[in-house]
């Protein structure tokens, strides 16, 4: 029998509601490459869920897919991208913003999250002519390392940004996540005012694949078409992305599936806690960080499948769990009281 | 009530049988970037059907994307790929392959198809040094323009590659109706013998989405993976891929759907020529281009949606008919009966 | 004994009064990267002569890296340049300008040149989305076959380019022969008028190296030493640049050194057409190029070095002879009297 | 008067023997791009000096340029280069590397040197597909601060490199002080041996422009014309280059020029030393860094141009001083005697 996976939140297909809505629209013969009926409806569902009907918004098959477009849609190119050194773009993208022609000035901060002051930090240092150019600050909400920003963290960052001409990009693969978490209070309305470009994880949130990208700054959004059709992200079957997300905001699924795996995330946060392990980070998102000793990490890996994600010293090991719209209650009892076992209590 | 479309061959969603195999699989937990079972079985399959077990199997989303990883990874900054100047990628990929870095050095042919002596033509005018260094032929089977190459063709202009040190890239996008068509007498064997790259097209042959690169030649398969992260092409549930891809090879279904496609469309042409009207080319695959008079022309767009292709003088224009498997024999029919109507015979 | 050369305009180092500029100033302290008192001398007489204080003047080294720096320094990704397919950037640059990602629309026209009709043939071909955008025309004066814009044609394209949202630049490698040419009606401050970038070439009209980068259209200024430091223009001792742009216009010497190439060029031509023998194109700028039988080419190899440049039939082929400000006299009678003697006039 | 200026090693135009050889030669017709008699015999006279009789000899402009196509014209998309967070390419070339597509993979040092322990930890935190693959070690002899290797540390890393297929690539912008210093146990022959590619820099040792790469690896070496083509980089007047550097080597004038540099430091970094101020790095060669009051920097300045280069305490700062092949003993000895008033000793 194969063990449970807590690794990540797409191990498995989409919410059985979003497969219904694929199969009960099969055969209508569909416009391409996004002109579709159901991709109109997503977008029309977006702007009055985020309260901005003047945004563009652009359905993408994949996180990487729609970072390096936007960042290589808006920077000229000596212009460059300010990130975490935790971003999703400096670590795990492959250089693809490289690629791009763009380079990346990354900056070390304990939380995954960057504030004005990182940003002074590297505008400070910049001289004209030999250096990059910073034009755009990029951010992830959830962070890669489960934290999240406040709404006065995103109002005082987007402060900074516009006084200093750069614009604020927020990576939302796990948005869901953060809006959903219990100490959240951010609203999509908030991301539509503070935010130049932010997009709206499908594929970690239930989706078999995709993101909604939001462009609330008007100027950016010119051409915005020609940059999907040329990076091969312009997809000829756009219905397959409308159909999702139209489903998943027609309703409150997109937020019940957050919070379903907050939820869980939660439930074994407390548990772990209570056993009397620390976490790395604070987190109310469906990635946590509990810090173990190796023999039970060993005796829990024969049981469940997670990964161990940074060594703290000798003895203990941060490992991370993962979960999502998917994981059963079943399987959370299940972690808590194989660990409750192993630690004896 | 909406007309039928034979505008392309990505109105309709997905053959029944492969949203069932989504259906079926949609809980089962896997991991993620195309390392799950069913990908891994897709790939086994498609080795099998093209009698390579050495060859490098890699599914993506589509044919844009397809193509610009497959030549950007293939060539160096000053090398360039040499097509016909219908090819897709010098027409209507809104510069994908300029955008990574390379030229296209594209030949006027008359019937979409490259031959050895139009690739003498491109390298003869090369100088060294202040002009590209040609190094990859990219053909189109079935051509957009819907005619196929003949197996000599592709022996031929695979000798001459291979002779001149250029690598041969196949863009597959049609491949199944190309494969199914009554005069073809190429096999998948002969692809994976003959060229170097190919990709087996699933999008327009009754995929939701999805296209099967095949990279044939070893030292080419190297690090292939990076370059799909890189260009955003790695998707996190790659699963949706190879469910598809399986679901196609496991039965005779991805040439049962091409087959039904080519039918329509030998119908199609068949009926129209027996009216008189002449084709723009010759096309055995699901493509054809009559050209008919402009009066006609509307008075079928009052009950059937298909794009004007070229206009042929002041009186007539060629338009272009798709199927696909999805094509209901009806639709057929009653195309066929309107325009016996129409010219009154 | 070596034979004189005719083959290009750059096979001798310097006007002695540049090289003499060098000398006198070589060891006044400046300061680097196109600081320095010479530089900035040498961009006010450019602005003067050209009757346009608001202009924008940067010193490059060479056409290659002045073609793709401002193109590159223009265009988004998805914006493509038009061309004649004889243009400089279409044919000897190596494939630079795709290498910076951006594709060349090119326009085979009979003389070289681009008209509004030209401009309006790429523009008719375009849909949205699937192809790049034009947003940039590119001219060569002189263009790369001798011949010149007349006033009215560089007016009329700049008209066209302004209704249609297309920048106009101008290659002028060879500005100084055109500019200079007998039939030559187009004045320093029309360049600066009608398009919005020019270069004047210095390398092929008596500089060790050097272009001047004339940027009129006030938002393509800005940043613009950021792409020159980018592509590895930004020369430490810009000085070198400065010196000579400096000489050059301080007087008359950028003048007299084309008027003096052309005069011989234009004695080659009468001299060539009056024993019988046809012109490619009409050239009244430094190269030209006769048609002349083979045997006739072959001895006159004997004495002299030029390239054939274009087989015109099985008997004739056009070579190109170029002239400098460095041709002395002599090379050229010596020529003629040849050529008289072989053809036994 | 103007004050003497420490401010950089390309303050003046080139040594008088460089001039009079362009002089010299100016009247000779040569052949374009690299392919004169002059490059030919410095090519000569480099593979002479470093015993290599295979290299490939390249000469370009300047160091930015040389940096960014040697790295462009080596790596695959998905492959980066290793470099010290101090490395010229990491902090002032405008994000150079980036627009050829590549990743810096920066790693923190303290002397701006690279040992095999900074590759491991790169290399550790590396995996498979989602980032980058190292394949370029890239350093700088002597660095950015005034450091340089030794014999050892050169043989070291070039083992470690071969290891771990990674090339190693030395910027030797300031390779011939590096050379000369009193320190230093590495000859050009050891260059050859031990890196891949390395260039040899002329704008900062005497000559108006150009630094010469040396590609000792056989397959890299293959098809460089084209990169320096496309990158705008293969000049037209490529004699410009070869007079220099054939004047530099035919006789001993570029270690004289560089010794010449390296003693005026060495006296200043003696007394500067003997005065109780210290220095940031230890440096032989001609480049210091000392850490001086702010009020003595403020005296100082008045009579001497020179940049404060980092701040150390509230009261202290480390400037930078540049010597060159022209600095006077007497600007040295000025300095030495200002500083001795200032600090009243």
């Amino acid at each position: 029998m194969k063990k449970f996976s807590f690794k990540n939140d797409y191990s498995e297909g989409a919410h059985p509601a979003i497969l219904n809505a694929l199969v009960s629209s099969n055969l209508a013969q569909q416009s391409g490459y996004g002109d579709d009926e159901y991709t109109q409806e997503a977008v029309q569902l977006i702007k009055q869920r985020i309260e901005n009907p003047e945004a563009g918004v652009f359905l993408v098959s994949g996180g990487t897919q729609a970072n390096l477009i936007v960042i290589a849609s808006i920077l000229r190119p000596h212009e460059s991208v300010i990130a975490a050194t935790t971003g999703h773009i400096n670590v795990h993208e492959a250089g693809a913003i490289e690629a791009t022609g763009h380079r990346i000035e990354a900056v070390p901060t304990p939380d995954g999250k960057l504030r004005p002051e990182d940003i002074f930090g590297v505008l400070g240092k910049f001289e004209e002519v030999h250096m990059t150019r910073p034009r755009l600050v990029y951010i992830s909400n959830a962070t890669e390392i489960g934290t999240m920003y406040s709404r006065q963290e995103l109002v005082d960052l987007s402060a900074c940004c516009r006084e200093h001409h750069l614009y604020l990009f927020m990576d939302g693969a796990r948005l869901g996540s953060a809006l959903c978490a219990e100490t959240n209070d951010i609203t999509f309305a908030d991301l539509a005012r503070y935010t130049d470009v932010f997009y709206i994880g499908g594929t970690k949130n239930g989706a078999l694949l995709g993101e909604a990208i939001v462009i609330n700054h008007r100027e950016l959004q010119n051409d915005f078409q020609y940059h999907l059709k040329q990076r091969g992200a312009l997809m000829a079957k756009g219905r397959l992305l409308g159909v999702q997300f139209a489903e998943m905001f027609r309703s409150d699924l997109f937020f019940e599936m957050a919070r379903h795996a907050n939820q869980a995330a939660a439930k074994l946060s407390a548990a772990i806690q209570q056993l009397g392990f620390p976490l790395l980070t604070v987190s109310y998102t469906n990635q946590i960080f509990p810090i173990l000793p190796a023999d039970v990490i060993e005796q829990l890996l024969q049981q469940f499948d997670f990964y161990r994600w940074q060594k703290i010293d000798a003895q203990q090991t941060a490992i991370r769990l993962v979960t999502s719209w998917a994981t059963p209650d079943e399987a959370v009892d299940q972690f808590i009281e194989v660990l409750t076992k192993i630690t004896g209590k």
